[in-house]
């Protein structure tokens, strides 16, 4: 059996293979480690775990009801954002999809499993990987299902609002369900004016996908949320899984995670200074570089750069896997001042 | 949105409705608590949950093959064994299935979430609930796929090995797949006696499953594997889910709990001096009792018991929604002597 991996954040790999475990830049995660309220409620909950988990993940979505100022009943959790994109496919059983690329590969993967057609929507470098009107025209009404990533992963570019709106009013006319993940939208500058949370109700057709994984460093715990205000489709949402898909844990995680406002608004200033700090040194580099809006950034690069800055204990994430780029291309985390000094420093050695 | 329950264990609507935790007979899990082993691991992990889980369980399922014996790469894990029924379901696509009713209700609504057509293979009450050679005549060429849980779940009673053989062999040469569900294996006298795993080699159309959930109380963790010789079958269900399933505070409990030897030894003596003083005693009361073999037993009540009981604060599984059961039958768990005296002494107030 030959295991292949699809994504950043193997650590384990690169820990086997180095004999030491990496700087991570390979991972899209607020650098400030685990927030102590959620490593103490992971402590507290590590007593319990006897228990099955509640399957309705009651507390937990009251919590986020108040969080997100959303009824609850439209708010479905799931083990990960990750396991929320398979349960969306199954439910909805899409004949014919349309995914922009470059994008988040487990769209495409999930739409597989019941044997979709997809459809690329090939965004250029040209334009800076900006959606433009011409999105449009790809939703036809043989569109079951479209998937888009707000900001865009790996790129972090976001969609002008007003061809958003159009987008969702083109799904609802033709039909089409718009999984619309904003996974990331937390880390832009103003991501209340980004969200698209308050059309919910207008548009019973979009799907939302938040997760815990990347502001509050949870990765590992596993916890992310839909919501949408078709609750018809949150519950098949719920039966084409398991019941129990959220642990005890990540509930406990997740309801701790939600009070730790201070470590949100140190994450977010950190993002908000050090993006632009690191795509000035990028430049400076000559590398040619994305102006992403969320907490990483897809470059090119003249050389290969896995192997020598492996050799330096850096993980990078090469996108030679995703559609629409090749091995020239590298996306990286931003994270602390110190780590991207590292990064750069290390960058210069190899490029100059 | 209405969410409606499948199963036992529900402690949390419990609470919400009696203002109390219940004393949870209604789920089949160790009453031991959590080992001391693994609470400390997922203390110990609560500080780096800011890293992804090893998509490919790699630590985990080196211990694992230790301690199954079973080479590593035919080892899967999944975010319990819940997980691995969705995954196999949809990595075989089986278009007719068989199933043994009653049973654990996710291999049928698994099945259902691929389109595939289940037949039950009923067992009857009078037969002890127990599997015949009938069964074999079921598994004709057109069928894809057959589930059995061993022993099995909400009967608690075991197939006769040579029957069993038989089942295999049938399999093989019908070309179906067998799903044979030991997560209640390690609660039986002789565990190692009706395990299947040597039958790997022989039967690559045998997947085994088993969890951590109920041996060493970690159903709040979410942890199960699988075990098969057909690798290509292992690959394709890590393929048709999302590649993080199992978190890294399942992970670092998984190998904890494989440590637990003295913790497992007490359970199983436990519930081996347990299960006969309980069946005595529901015997007593002139319930009509399944014999079963594993950490549960069923029984027929002439009286309505879920409220009664659940106002002296005890939580039973009522068998009303398993198919060839009724409202009538319920499902306790065995726990240690106090709690079940406590439920005996309950019962005879109800039912004198």
């Amino acid at each position: 059996m030959k295991y292949e991996l699809t994504h950043g954040g193997d650590w384990a790999g690169f820990t086997l293979a180095h004999g030491r475990p990496p700087l991570d830049f390979s991972a899209n995660i607020s650098p400030l480690g685990v927030p102590p309220g959620v490593q103490e409620a992971l402590r507290e909950a590590a007593g319990q775990v006897d228990l099955y988990p509640d399957p309705l993940c009651r507390e937990l979505r009251n919590a986020l009801s108040e969080h997100e100022g959303v009824p609850v009943e439209r708010i479905l959790c799931g083990n990960g954002a990750a396991d929320l994109i398979f349960r969306a496919a199954l439910a909805r059983r899409p004949c014919r999809a349309l995914v922009t690329e470059p994008t988040f590969a487990e769209y495409e993967t999930a739409l597989q499993t019941v044997g979709c057609a997809v459809e690329y929507a090939m965004l250029q470098a040209e334009n800076g990987f900006a959606l433009d009107k011409g999105f449009l025209d790809a939703i036809t009404p043989e569109t079951d299902m479209v998937f888009l990533c707000e900001p865009n992963n790996p790129t972090g570019v976001t969609t002008a609002p007003a061809l958003l709106t159009q987008i969702l009013e083109r799904c609802r006319e033709t039909g089409a369900l718009l999984v619309l993940d904003e996974c990331f939208g937390d880390f832009l500058d103003a991501p209340e004016a980004h969200t698209r949370k308050a059309d919910l109700a207008a548009f019973q057709n979009l799907l939302l996908l938040k997760a815990f994984t990347k502001l509050y460093a949870m990765a590992g715990v596993r916890l992310g949320y839909a919501l949408c205000a078709d609750t018809e489709l949150l519950e098949r949402m719920r039966r084409v899984g398991q019941p129990w898909a959220v642990s005890s844990l990540a509930q406990a995680a997740g309801a701790a995670a939600l009070r730790e406002t201070d470590y949100v608004r140190q994450v977010r200033e950190m993002t908000a200074a050090e993006r632009p700090w690191l795509l000035r040194q990028l430049t400076g580099l000559g590398l040619r570089v994305i102006p992403g809006e969320a907490n990483y950034l897809l470059f090119q690069s003249p050389r290969s750069l896995t192997e020598p800055l492996a050799r330096q204990g850096i993980l990078l994430r090469n996108c030679g896997n995703y559609v629409g780029l090749d091995e020239t291309w590298y996306r990286i985390a931003v994270r602390t001042r110190t780590d991207n000094q590292r990064l750069i420093q290390a960058l210069e050695e190899v490029l100059r």
